[in-house]
């Protein structure tokens, strides 16, 4: 393997996209070595918090049941301003168009994004389009970055997370990658598999409500639920214990993931967030999921139970206990 | 031509980018009709003005005299910004990778945006990487989202334009345009050309200085001087009248446009502005600008000599008129 050539694997948000984002690019590009990040950035201004977050989409198809790749982009950027506690204000679009691209399709990709924007209560103020040639893009690339304010009082941060505290999940997981997957390799399932892609600003909002409580917040898109509590784990010097009992998983993706070989917990979501909770809080906190559209299927799936370098693991549903690693490799490419 | 799908020409910047933004993208996303866009988008939060811009970066080749898509990335938002008369704040970086893309080649597109972005005194504070699978995209295309602050009393706008106002550049027309090209086609100049990719913060903050007589400032990439300026022309609902003569033009470019049957009028610029200034200052603008690294050959070129819909004319060097237009279809794809 030439190591000076760009692999699939650095897009997964698993092992590989670490590696590069910790040894080339935050480093080169911010001059300073960051030991954990967060879905957006928080940036004081004025006496302000800002959050800033920037997401390219790349997914393919760019249509497929439950979204396509404008829902998601909208969708997406409200999430990581969201994940960081911050209401989101405005965002940007930025077009990539592949010569030949139509021009029905994109505007049935732009009126999602309008719908999306308005649904989540956003604006979108500014943009920009490039077209290339035929061949050097894949029909229609999509970034946006978005800004929001994170009101005073609010902490959340990947690193909150101690012993004790319980992990919340809004709902079932996998659902985003397994219909994307699905519609990319025409995959006829006898179940009805739609991405959970959808705007989550105001499940949190609902949860913000429980104050100091509420420690850390995550969506646990690229590398599914298994990187993105290992992140966390990393983040905060902790150990996770998951018990995959608890899981929220639909049939139909726990069928298509045992019949692919695929995990689900390394699977992506576009719907879903990982709280991170105190103890004494974690059952209003997941009484405030339940009763939103949001988070029907919420369920408290692990706990923070001891300090260490940032490990994970799953207690088996036979009672056995296993290590939970970082996605490695590239288990479904453009998934997002 | 399949009116249904995307061309090249959509992505000039010129006529064809402005219909599809005006018919298609822009009352979509925004939900408004628009009736001239800025180079960023102002923004009022809790009694402040945030400037936000975005620009998605797909120039070939990725490597140029005078710079690299990394720089270009990083100066064209600063630019955007500044054109606002915005202080930039911060910004975010979008990759897009292609597999198989040298690492090395990534790490010193990196480096330049680190250096471009110190140089420019803006913060790189978050990012996102997405890699596609060989021949679904060229390489590397980079997004950059920025934010700046605009300070009370700074109200600069395309539509501020008036009768008597002054057009100045601050020094030589399309020489990114032509250093792009040169490399991408394997020109052998007898003369070197490098692009004039640079950060316009600076003699902005110079500019400012005049307040109110300072009306427009508007960088013209994409579309050239030419599409420019009549978009500032439209915006304010006057004449522009250039004077050929006066464009300040490096013999190389001439050369290379005369041989190409290329107008460097519309050939693309990304270290350049035009500042629409009130004629009383116009002499003491010029002079600021002069007096700044990157406006030592600046010069006024033109006047708004009248109401209109948004007319540009240039007076040619033997006495004669002939009205301008914007770029019409694509003159040099993937110029930035």
């Amino acid at each position: 393997m030439d190591k000076d050539l760009i692999l699939l694997g650095h897009g997964s948000g698993g092992k590989l996209s670490h590696q590069l984002l910790d040894e080339l690019i935050i480093p080169t590009l911010s001059g300073v070595s960051v030991a954990g990040q967060n879905d957006a950035a928080v940036v004081e201004h004025n006496g302000q918090r800002l959050a800033f977050t920037t997401d390219s989409y790349v997914v393919d198809p760019i249509f497929f049941p439950g979204g396509n790749i404008g829902t998601l982009a909208v969708n997406g950027t409200v999430n990581d301003l969201a994940m960081m506690g911050a209401r989101p204000l405005f965002m940007s679009v930025g077009l990539i168009l592949e010569e030949g691209m139509s021009r029905r399709e994109l505007a049935a990709i732009l009126a999602s994004m309008r719908e999306a924007a308005d649904g989540a209560g956003i604006a979108i103020v500014t943009g920009d389009t490039k077209v290339v040639p035929r061949g050097k893009a894949d029909r229609l690339f999509i970034n946006t970055s978005g800004v929001g304010v994170v009101e005073n009082g609010v902490e959340i941060n990947g690193c909150k997370a101690r012993v004790g505290d319980r992990v919340i999940i809004n709902g079932t997981i996998g659902d985003h990658g397994i219909a994307v997957l699905a519609a990319r390799e025409g995959l006829e399932l006898s179940t009805d598999i739609e991405s959970d892609c959808a705007a989550l600003n105001g499940l949190v909002a609902e949860l913000l409500k429980e104050g100091d409580a509420l420690r850390v917040l995550r969506d646990p898109t690229r590398g599914g639920v298994a990187t993105t509590l290992k992140e966390i784990a990393i983040q905060s010097g902790v150990t996770v214990t998951l018990r995959e009992e608890s899981l929220p998983l639909k049939n139909g993706v726990k069928g298509v993931c045992s019949i692919l070989g695929l995990d689900p917990l390394y699977v992506a979501n576009e719907g879903k967030l990982l709280a991170i909770v105190a103890p004494e809080r974690a059952d209003a906190a997941l009484d405030r999921m339940c009763q939103h559209p949001l988070g029907r299927d919420a369920a408290i799936i692990g706990e923070v139970t001891g300090a260490s370098d940032g490990r994970v693991q799953l207690e088996t549903a036979v009672g056995g206990m296993r290590g939970v690693e970082m996605l490695a490799g590239e288990q479904l490419p453009r998934i997002c």
